[in-house]
């Protein structure tokens, strides 16, 4: 007795005719009049179930294969064969069939044959993998995941884990939660009044930390080529279906580069991700193209999509040059694009869907709208950013070159209102051998919302914190 | 001009006599009397540095090249060809010498040229992966962590990041930060008195997670195979050379599994990762046997620990076998073995070490020392809990098979005071279609001490919180 995955069993690699083992949970059940019941098994190894047929010569089949129900858990043992019917390639003539766990009251389950909405299935945090729609996004998440290291560490990076908490606040990129053990009500003082966070765990007061990029260059002044990828954090109203509180950050920094090297890295990037999950996970972008995917039909769906993003090459554009195209373009705005603002996501999405047609770099943005660290142009006016655009998506990645030079760094956090003294080990990197570098920045979830055409990032992430799900 | 890591320079796959450019950071500058100097130039790519030979006949020999110190950043161009000195194979007759950064003041720049204790890098955590040694436990655990992801991916396992901010306390595992937007000096308050954290960021008391365990075990019932891989925290003394107060933890969760199960993952778990840190990091362990190693000669130093790690075969021993043992053994332990009571380190690497002289997994302790989650035995007094123990450490990894029947599960939840209703989501796995599964725990900076053979587990984490280090 062979035990074999769904997966396993359905790709074609176990011999026809051989005694197989699956366990796993029941997705229907379908009785023919007959006297054979049709139970369609997955594991979630992959997209489609199994269908094991239970003749009812089987010894149990009164009292326990007719009582199966969706969720029930069973192992089934039996001839893998050829399937007759359409559909599956195989499937699986039982001889035996051993019912592990029921369904307490069946009616109630939440997890019912048949389509529920996303806002349903977010209340069922703990239950919603078993969906096909949610156990699709888990696979994805995971060929994803392991994308992207593989991709680092094909071109020699090295994985960093930066501090989650922290006393610094990186970049002021966004408010941050504070970590503490003291007493809530009523926490030690100093003579001052003020709470007394030499007391606390980490003698000051510490924070969650909104990005690893700081730290993680520390790293790249000695190993050449870092990556972070792990989890971030910003206590911002988080009730949109574009935010998350706590979610996963991906932050490559690379020395000896400029912002052009960090361009090329951006596209290398997106295009091998998005290639892996075309090649890893087809079944389940697939079934994703037929539900979610209608919402992106301009786009000819979810996998044509990807596809073409893949075959692309990217255009390079200046901002300068990007806001004139904004002007110059008989586009309704919202707001009106100028120089010196940020781009809106309707004027990214137009520059990539309508105006290029395809994903955009768009490169030296003002000063004035860039963090500290950015490097600083020869045009004293524009600094060595970038963002990726995507089309269906707009911002997809932002980055920059980070200034080496430790004078125009300080003049830069001056004129900023920092002070310099605060990022000591921070200077120290450009005063010992200091290189050009740059990196850049994406969320991990907002890049699953793009590859699966999800509607709401909360689901993109296992576990969405909602009211209805207690314990988040 | 072919741009190539000292990786590549140093493999033999680059051809002799190309024009090859290298980037780096100087690890050491030698001159001789005939006028070359000798430029020792590392980019972290791996542990040994490449010569690159400069003659004085370079441009700006006299005014640069001779001020290269320890820690300078430069571009060398030149050709490949064989040393002629012993060590390396390759090195590159310089043909050009850029430089991009000197060192500040270099009679203080922190990294000098010798071996720095552990306690005065862990203060230049900003540096410290310059180091030879640093540089080795980064590259190591880039290596170790790349091969659990490897290992799981290849066994059909899907990673699944549960969350960081949790309102639940997993298993009342250890002490917990709460994590929080009230104001710290003068929170809200409910009508009794109390801190309101009704008007928290979460609308709930929340706090960093210690385990992913109980979260994954939802995700368990619908993938099969599932593991987390990310950082917990503990909010205990962390002023020890074994614990942090945040850390990386993976948990793996198998359904369908027995602790036998359980017991098999572990060691195929841990000696795959061991072969894959033997093969791919060679020269850093060899670096570090040279050094930390020397702390361990009793087995032979790292590289031989970990290669008959991976050659044995695990033991298992049932937990009243191993008091028996340690009862009849004529060592002398500071706590004396007792039926009912855990066993202490001495204890554990006693049985590894001495008495077996392999990894043991000890099995089934009993109920009253462990979890309320773990199942219970037939004997009523054991539950399927599992240690794995080796040589050299002691406990390395903790498991268990869980309780899947929902009436003992319940039963044990009130024997230990725990109320079943707080765990409404945890419960319902076991109502639908519950499955027998187990799974284990380990730290990975407890895995990478092991590894590295190191004395402090502040040195297997990128930055170590210490008091001179202001930032973390």
């Amino acid at each position: 007795m062979h035990v074999v995955s769904v997966k396993e069993a359905l790709e074609g690699k176990v011999e026809v005719g051989s005694k197989v083992e699956v366990r796993g949970w029941v997705r229907t059940r379908r009785d023919s009049k007959a006297g054979i019941s049709f139970i369609h098994v997955t594991d979630g190894s992959c997209q489609a179930p199994i269908q094991a047929v239970a003749p009812n010569t089987l010894g149990n089949y009164q009292n326990e294969v007719l009582h199966l129900t969706t969720g029930a858990s069973l192992i089934v043992r039996g001839t893998l064969v050829q399937s007759q019917g359409k559909g599956q390639a195989f499937e699986i003539q039982a001889d035996e069939v051993v019912v592990l766990g029921l369904v307490d009251d069946p009616e109630t389950y939440p997890l019912q044959p048949k389509q529920h909405t996303a806002e349903f299935l977010r209340e069922q945090a703990h239950l919603r993998p078993r969906s096909n729609s949610f156990g699709a996004i888990t696979r994805i998440r995971h060929a994803a995941a392991m994308a992207i290291h593989r991709f680092f560490t094909e071109q020699g990076f090295v994985w960093v884990n930066t501090p989650i908490v922290t006393a610094s606040d990186a970049e002021g990129a966004g408010q941050m939660f504070r970590v503490s053990t003291l007493d809530a009500l009523k926490p030690p003082r100093t003579p001052e009044g003020g709470v007394d966070f030499g007391q606390d765990f980490f003698r000051k007061e510490a924070y969650l930390t909104v990005s690893g990029q700081l730290n993680v260059e520390a790293y790249c002044m000695a190993m050449s080529k870092v990556y972070t990828f792990g989890p971030t954090f910003r206590a911002e109203n988080s009730n949109t279906t574009r935010h998350l509180a706590e979610f996963w950050m991906i932050e490559p920094e690379i020395a000896f580069a400029n912002l052009s090297d960090d361009a090329e890295l951006a596209e290398a990037f997106l295009k091998a991700i998005f290639k892996a999950v075309l090649n890893e996970r087809r079944d389940d972008l697939a079934f994703l193209d037929s539900t979610v995917g209608k919402g992106i039909v301009t786009q000819g769906g979810l996998i044509a999509r990807l596809e073409a993003f893949v075959q692309s090459s990217f255009e390079r554009v200046d901002y300068t040059d990007a806001i004139e195209m904004l002007k110059k373009s008989k586009k309704k705005f919202e707001f009106a694009p100028e120089w010196g603002n940020d781009l809106q996501t309707e004027h990214e999405r137009f520059l990539a869907e309508e105006h290029i047609g395809r994903p955009v770099v768009v490169m030296n943005y003002p000063e004035q709208i860039k963090a500290f660290y950015m490097r600083m142009n020869d045009d004293g006016k524009t600094v060595a950013a970038m963002d990726v655009l995507a089309p269906g998506i707009g911002e997809i990645i932002g980055g920059s070159q980070r200034e080496e030079r430790l004078d125009m760094l300080d003049a830069r956090m001056r004129k900023m209102n920092l002070e310099p003294e605060h990022y000591g080990w921070y200077r120290d990197l450009r005063r010992y051998g200091s290189v050009p570098h740059a990196g850049f920045g994406l969320g991990f979830e907002r890049l699953l919302v793009y590859i699966c055409g999800l509607g709401n990032i909360r689901d993109a992430i296992p576990y969405p914190r909602v009211p209805g799900w207690a314990q988040f």
